[in-house]
């Protein structure tokens, strides 16, 4: 394989294709390019208190408080954790990718007993796992039941509710706390319907902002945990936060310039009504998924019930390394593809198809993976993954496509 | 055909493949970023003197002026025949398109004695009629000979050195005039090899700017004619720009932004090297012409040494009207594609490629192009062209791609 | 005089008070912030079309016609002469600025018969003079009477509807064509009260946008005018503007970012309400010239009804040159004021008081051209002129400070 | 007092003269306008490792570790206290002002054993108290020594060498742990020279850059504490951070734009160089100073050695409520000034003259601030506290001024 690291095509558009940051649309763009302001104005709730209105219409929840924190979504996992958990708490999680993996490293950093399901990569919340563990635990002393919605690394989703109707069926009140980094705003994602407890996620992702936000929504059952947890916490605080906020202010400097692009990337998703950002999404990625298909490669999502519709983790045949593709796309092409990750690196590279999009964008990553794969020796044929995903989408079908169909 | 007027894809990015305004590199978008600031300051030309520098090694002249007007083409154009040509000055000019056709109507509306030679459209200058008609102008009547470089129109490219030649052998006088609108700064142009007296271009092709400056660069025996013209001119008059330019100045507001702008986009011409910016154009659009190939469609322009490197004229079947293909890809896959112009109104459309331009773009150009056409009951396999022009890119190739290779 | 020239300060924000371009708001600056895209979409009209309904209300006229050239104000003057009026026409035109003389030495290069009336500097359209030789004029021989509703040179605006009111007197047939590049958006204009057949105006002043718009309303009168014109005009016609208006097109790539822009500053124009922007330009401007009077210096304007609301131009004592305060303000204390031009050179410095305006701004302004006065040793007190303006604008005033009061 | 909260005025800019977030230079600004990219670019290290090296000459460090969370300055402290100290640790800090009582209880919150010294807010670190307390504690249990080098809230500034030398005098162990959010880039600071072990700071101070960065040095020495630390932490973790940026990567996905933005930043300073920055806040400060005692008021620091050259604390006569004098300000003149907080609320109005700041804009704050306070009934005499200033700005002095003088 020819050495491309040399020279670095810088023409033309970088074409973004990773799960986030995503690419920010030009409206977006343009509200973050504001002069700094005074977060202290007494007129400052004007920009900041519909914000929190509008959030919670995306988390679809009336009662849960929604929180933004100037960090990333790790700051919103750990916001979750140092709130409402005490140091022993007994949590129950499941890794099943890089990012299920980080929660639950860190819920054992802050010294949570953690029950932990290994799951193999590809597949997603093991709700039988879930069901059989939570029914043993008769005196309810697991106090949160941790679940990665949209696994950024391997592109799963997994069902949340009936996570939901597993507590429900057993009385158990654990809390259930959802890592919705690369879904919400994106995926179907119900907070108050699927009784989610907390929801984290970011500004990067569905939101379409550059990364600088954490957004956590934290239900009112769980907003009383914040009373009894013993665990350290004073920039990530719910309760300093819950304070400022009354009033549409926050208990240090906010990133002002992102709560302006929040404003913009919130109308954005409302004009456009959720239900069909979500089925946008869905069209997008099945799109994809039919070019995947068409090359011959699988993607690593086990079954069509767990493929992402903001990511897919597309498998290398052996004896490639996939971080060459990567090299390959970016150097020679302009394109950024997403790595894979841990386990995954080498194995997998991701293209991310998540928030500002539409068909040509998609059509573009397809076409652009197939130069570098093919540049890495990677036996496709060319144009195919675009012809099969172009096939999809002049149809006007919202169906998942799936590898049997 | 469906009605797609009704709602129109906002969502991503507008793939803009038009030939002009083209994709604003970021770096140049960045430095239109700026406040406004005064044209009269002291240290003014430090920013606009390099300008007229840099833009003489993109016109290739050691020894010409540049003039930089607040205008569009059209004024470039204008400020040629006002300041340097008098009521009743005999020129020669061929149309074979819209833009060669405008150039030689505004000749006639500014009074002069227009030999106008009617092209078929889809060829280029026609050399044999300007030597026929030169080498029969035994007085030197005839003050100067028009032509287009790149009729944006058919994405025509003619030969200027070749009219050069023909005035050289007979030994006539006349100016060498020629729009280079949309071929300065993207195809190989050479006023001083080329022997050219003016040449006409403009911002918002090859420079990648926004439309608003028209660049003209007029040789010294050209020059000389300000001062016997007789038409009348001021917004447009060299003789103003050249007083105030010597210290940098302008004998109006310049538009400072643009300014900024074009000092990046200079920037990254230089960067690039010019001979590499022409080598990737032809790259790039030779992947264009593969797919329309593998189409199974003609491009507008005759014979393959006519093709232009910066914009294709894909010519659709008949029955087709091609504005249906435009409206498909505007409204329903938020993908600008050029029209068919004035003749070709309805029977070809236009796929720009050129400035700001990358591999990944010119495939998305085609995979949505293809859809448009499979939208409006274009027979042609989805696929098939971005597949072909892949093959190419794959490829080191700088070649040429013709049909019938 | 230290020299100052050798080392800028580059601190802090650049404090702009020339007359133009002025301080573009952020909302526009925003605006600005967008991709290239095709003026060609069928629905680029959504766009442009208000854009001619909005500037008909900042020119209060329902009837007239309004083009926007992609030129400075001086391409909209020559707009006005090439497209209404023939060789050998006489016009009517006072000098008495570096602006109303370049309309007129454009009028005298454009062929016409040009009766000039000289007037002092500092006084403004000599109504007097024009009654005069307009009711000599029985065989209505002049087609065109010219005028500066302010001169941006002196700080001198005159009272365009007297002149009007001559000619209706008179009943002279004559076209009222007015120069409002520095007074459009600011100062009370009133295009069907007063009878102006054509108005003038420029996107960098009141319109807070960069240069490169030619603003210009053009009367049903004087439109037909455009008929027997012998004037040859392309790139300014008002004929190819008017038929590719009619859906929102031009007739040649427009600067598609600056109608952009221009949408926000006529939003803001109209939300502030006109009547209010031209009070707030009346009281920032009664502030300057209260602190120019706190000096104990002179303004150029001979008369209180003369005082410009959009610049002031200070005659600097005998002895200094207005150029060492210029060059003072902009490198030590990174402040542009306007310099003296022409006659003028040397003898005033220039305060711009005109858009995107507010009185910190001012007195900003003042304190700062305290300081380059006091360095080039003018007599001033440091903060007099400031404490003047305070002392205004700390009262609700809306009335004219003149200097007897 | 007329209510003004009514009808903000929104012409101009705003006047932005808080302690933070700072006015962004244009340089600056149109570095962040830019697209996302990925974060895990094989090349992505070109763009942040020099930040690093960069950021060392900023702290004056050559041994430190720096870090970039993408956080406030309230995370930065919470780093300092979360990696390198343990539950039930003692620590020794002083409080005089929001600030340093804010990090006072953040080490209460995370289960140090605080030592707290509160000090009359007006004065800085008490150097006596220190080292009594430090001479007491002859078996070293006290492990860090906290101080606020700049309190933010009443602007005063504290000598931190002389907190090295005393415990350098004792031969006493614990870690110098400084908050320099409002002092790094624009106050003498020196992380080497001083022995300081941490320095915390932010973007929106002296980096000139929107909220979002919170900027930790650490020095090898305190660094290894983090070994033994046992208290929690994860999104702030320098164990995290310290092996991701080795190849300029980041353990979860940064704010890139913020790093473009302080590319530049860091550029200017470094180009200003330090010393003239310093030199620079130090002469507009004293300007501002000037301003006030000519206003016959007084400044909240005790004396002149503790004048902050970031901000001033303007202390109201009794009667007034300073927060009456901000709404005016803000919403009569659109001037944002800092509020009185904690203690200090309706007492004192602050003036932040940090940053991108020159001569004319240190002028409008205070000429500004005179009507602001003249509208609440504050007797001062209009003009009086801007030609203070611009008696000492006329000089070339870089000398303090003090009330006495």
């Amino acid at each position: 394989m020819q050495d491309v690291t040399q020279k670095k095509n810088t023409n033309g558009y970088n074409g973004l294709f990773i799960p986030g940051p995503t690419n920010i649309p030009d409206r977006v763009r343009q509200a973050l390019n504001v002069p700094m302001e005074d977060m202290r104005a007494p007129d400052f709730g004007d920009l900041t208190l519909p914000l929190f209105t509008d959030l919670k219409k995306i988390l679809r929840t009336n009662s849960a408080e929604v929180f933004i924190f100037p960090s990333s979504g790790t700051g919103g996992w750990e916001s979750c954790i140092a709130n409402l958990f005490s140091t022993g708490d007994q949590v129950l999680i499941s890794c099943f990718g890089q990012f299920s993996m980080l929660w639950a490293d860190m819920c054992i950093r802050f010294g949570l007993d953690v029950e932990r399901c290994e799951v193999q990569w590809g597949l997603g919340v093991p709700h039988e796992d879930y069901r059989k563990i939570l029914s043993a635990d008769k005196d309810h002393k697991i106090k949160g039941v941790f679940a990665c919605h949209n696994e950024t690394a391997t592109g799963v989703v997994s069902d949340i509710s009936q996570i939901r109707d597993i507590l429900d069926d057993l009385g158990h009140p654990a809390l259930l706390c959802v890592d919705g980094v690369s879904s919400v705003g994106s995926l179907d994602f119900r907070m108050d319907d699927w009784g989610v407890d907390v929801i984290v996620s970011g500004s990067q992702k569905g939101f379409m902002l550059p990364a600088g936000l954490a957004i956590v929504g934290v239900g009112q059952r769980a907003l009383k945990e914040r009373m009894v947890s013993n665990l350290p916490r004073t920039f990530l605080s719910f309760d300093d936060m819950l304070k400022a906020n009354a009033t549409g202010h926050f208990p240090y400097t906010p990133a002002t310039h992102l709560l302006h692009g929040l404003r913009v990337s919130l109308d954005m998703l409302l004009e456009e009504k959720l239900d069909n950002v979500i089925t946008r999404h869905n069209r997008l990625a099945s799109a994809v998924r039919a070019g995947v298909f068409a090359w011959g490669l699988e993607v690593c999502a086990k079954q069509p019930d767990l493929y992402s519709d903001t990511v897919t983790a597309i498998v290398v045949p052996e004896g490639v390394d996939s971080a060459d593709v990567l090299k390959m796309a970016y150097y020679r092409y302009n394109l950024s593809l997403g790595a894979g990750l841990s386990k995954l690196a080498g194995k997998v590279f991701r293209i991310g198809h998540i928030g500002n999009l539409n068909e040509i964008m998609v059509l573009q990553a397809l076409a652009g993976s197939e130069m570098a794969m093919y540049d890495c020796g990677i036996s496709i044929d060319l144009g195919s993954g675009v012809a099969a995903a172009q096939e999809l989408l002049v149809q006007n079908t919202t169906k998942r496509v799936t590898k049997a169909a």
